[in-house]
């Protein structure tokens, strides 16, 4: 074997090492969230501990330097093949990232985050603001100080957004989220104003649980998500967690009186898990194993949920089954009807609640004040008046205390700052797929309306999911549409649907 | 801190890390027995290998072998704890177990036992034995030259034995199982030509599985298990991991036509589950926070599952609750007839098949086979033969083919030798300390009619539970009872039980 073959076969092993943590660290979160007994956590959590910190070891080794010191050198990097550069290129950028941090500093910011965690729950479930303040304020300040060190181009924000969306700024994203905004709050204030409402009486009924589940593996089956290759569960919070490509998990959220939360989390989650469990498997045991940003990610759970599962063809094709499963609770309840009522847009107050249309604003109220925390345009102890104000021009709404306003999610406890962006990026990137997708296959909609959804998963394969984190997401946008990402294509899809929907 | 200080706290946070590392390998083996999806399976295996091999090499790493240096000599050992002590000793045991196999011969009969489980499988179902031969050959060979190489005194089988009961030897087993045999095979023999037959017919019904499950929740809740600190799950082959002392899980098999598996194997996991859920908190993250041997861990399931669940005073208490559970279903059963039902008695092929009293029997055939293939007596060759001729021996009946003769376990295709004794050593130990639990609690029958088994179920932690692996089983069985392992217990125990429900 040459010294590069050594080199990189070396790299690739010690890869697939941290691979095999970061799956067991997986399954153990899995278990946490599904069904670990409560006298079972603390001793757990020390597991994680070492798990994670072993992995963390490994990552920022003297070996990792190594072969980052032999391969991360342009000639070299030449000779590799494709797979190969990209493998040594993402441990280079991970291993830079923690090795900027000194490691006292690193675990005093997890010590904090943690506690942070703990006092936003507590501080959300009394409305209680002043309580959290101070960790946000630490926070921020942790994070400025983690930015100096990592350094940043134009803003300091940046460098956050990269983490989670590779080559995302400030400047992109005003300019993404201006031309959405302007066209999204006048069609909001004009569905408000527009005398046209929808019936949705017929949601309000109790659905019994096994009954939803059923329907819901039903659901999946059709997208073409593998039970080989993956399981449903239960959770408080659904998510998805691919530990392999043969075991991509999801969870849902049964409740008995509303039919939509369990199911639309399915179908999202189900599409967050056919990009996992389509992924090559040249990549597999690498670092490439995985979806390429989170925006990307989102984009396909976003797509399957609204694109697919709230579309009209979508209805047309299942309607019947929904009624043949809830004998008798649905019969005089049309395609159309149905349609109409899980497509109903009304600004709200709580994001994980809003619908496809407002769900938008409520994600750049969230960047306006990551933006400006980052540039010290806004301090920590203006955040609720910020909140409040951005509610009523964005949405026209105003929350009465703070549990339902600034104190609502959990990232910001946990130092997810750069990461909301991604939800809207995602309804971008999926609508400007969607617009190639049926320029390349016109009968998209009647293939829904038939059931034929393999056609569909199988060019998303082709195009995004294979691909895992091989390619970046500007890549990936560009291969599959020939242009750059460009928000007006999920202005046109949001016009298109919800004028027709409330006949504007 | 003194320098013995410093070792003592490197040597527990070396193991604490070992622990976890076993931890999440055993929560690994739990999914993937419960519900890992069929494609997810390889990734995992490899993800086992990983995390077992860094858990090995921690074992017999410098580190280790620099703390054991330091800490295990008589003078600095006298300066412990009892618990640092035990934690030393056991740390040497397995420190000087793995490093006297040089590593390339460990991976081969790694694969070895791997491939021989592959190809018993295959063997057992084709009644092949002629298949399995040569790897069963190769298996016993390869152990014979691991014997070699830890040392052995007296009969080389006494290096395997040690393992899984620590200081048994073919001396004592075969006084043990001796004076067993002579007085079991008469009682089996009178069991058989008595006139006196046991009803069970009312026992051939179906019993709706979801039914089942909420009554073996019911029987576990009454035992004392603690839901909070474990669960229930279902899978083949039953089982009971104690991942940390508050995370104990069980799994148990449900037949819809045959009640008495599942309820019996429920109780019988639900047995080595109190142990485990009850070990003082004061071995939490050492090497002690376990059963301290095979025979110890199934003379609590056994105590639980037999002396317990199988009792003329258990039925009295809780057939009314059965019979409500399973409306319609057994009113007209008696708790007598349940009792006398649910012990009957008769010589059978199959050892996991078997009943409380020809149990020991199965035992002691593979336990004189193991005995002679180590001495040299018998070779993998005779096996089929001096197989069939003990059944015909000790019970009285005779396999038609090896599916049900020679190759019904998995235990040998795997290379665990020594381990079936612990199955009748657990009966033993467990009849011994019901006899001095029944002169100290003379009311334990009657605590029984009552459901009143908490008492028990604390008895047993301050005598065996709580110590996990800080006293040997001969230590335990001395403390608790006043005096070494003795067969007259369980015989006696036996004779009294079966001689009342057949009227001999």
């Amino acid at each position: 074997m040459s010294e590069l073959q050594t080199q990189i076969s070396g790299l690739r092993a010690l890869v697939k090492k941290i691979k095999s943590y970061e799956e067991a660290v997986g399954l153990i979160y899995w278990d946490m969230r599904t069904g670990l007994p409560k006298k079972g956590v603390e001793g757990r959590s020390e597991v994680v501990g070492v798990l994670s910190g072993e992995m963390f070891r490994l990552s920022v080794s003297d070996e990792m330097g190594g072969y980052l010191d032999y391969l991360d050198r342009e000639d070299r990097l030449a000779q590799l093949s494709a797979i190969d550069r990209k493998i040594v290129r993402e441990c280079r950028k991970e291993y830079d990232r923690s090795k900027k941090i000194p490691p006292e500093k690193f675990e005093a910011y997890v010590v904090l985050t943690s506690q942070s965690e703990s006092v936003w729950e507590e501080a959300k479930d009394k409305a209680d603001y002043a309580m959290f303040q101070p960790y946000l304020e630490k926070i921020v300040e942790t994070n400025l100080e983690f930015i100096e060190l990592w350094g940043y181009e134009g803003h300091k924000y940046n460098t956050l957004l990269d983490m989670y969306e590779l080559g995302m700024t400030v400047d992109k994203l005003d300019a993404l989220f201006g031309a959405l905004r302007e066209k999204l709050v006048p069609l909001v204030a004009a569905i408000q104003a527009s005398p046209n409402k929808l019936d949705t009486s017929f949601l309000d009924q109790n659905f019994a649980k096994e009954t939803q589940r059923s329907f819901n593996h039903h659901i999946l089956r059709e997208m073409g998500y593998d039970f080989e290759a993956g399981r449903l569960d239960e959770t408080v919070h659904p998510f998805a967690t691919g530990l392999n490509p043969g075991d991509v998990r999801i969870t849902t959220k049964f409740v008995e009186n509303d039919l939509l939360t369990a199911l639309f989390g399915t179908i999202h989650e189900g599409g967050h898990a056919l990009y996992e469990q389509n992924i090559s498997s040249e990549l597999l045991g690498t670092n490439l194993c995985t979806g390429t940003s989170m925006g990307i990610h989102e984009s396909q759970s976003r797509f399957w949920e609204n694109m697919v599962g709230r579309s009209r063809s979508f209805w047309r094709r299942y309607m019947g089954e929904l009624q043949q499963t809830f004998s008798g609770q649905l019969d005089n309840v049309t395609a159309e009807d149905f349609y109409r009522a899980i497509n109903e847009a009304k600004p709200s107050l709580i994001r994980i609640e809003a619908d496809e249309l407002t769900y938008n604003l409520h994600i750049m109220i969230r960047y306006e004040i990551e933006k400006a925390l980052f540039s010290g345009a806004v301090k920590a102890a203006d955040l609720p008046g910020f909140w409040n104000a951005k509610y009523k021009e964005y949405l026209g709404v105003e929350p009465s205390n703070d549990e339902e306003g600034v104190l609502q999610d959990v990232h910001w406890s946990g130092g997810s700052f750069g990461y909301f962006p991604s939800y809207s990026l995602g309804n971008m990137y999926a609508a400007q797929i969607r617009h190639t997708l049926m320029k390349e296959m016109p009968d998209f909609d009647d293939k829904i309306e038939k059931g034929e959804l393999a056609p569909i998963k199988e060019w998303l394969t082709e195009k995004v999911y294979q691909h895992g984190k091989l390619l970046d997401p500007a890549e990936i946008i560009r291969n599959v549409t020939g242009e750059p990402l460009n928000p007006d294509y999920l202005v046109a899809y949001l016009e298109e649907k919800y004028k027709d929907i409330y006949k504007l």
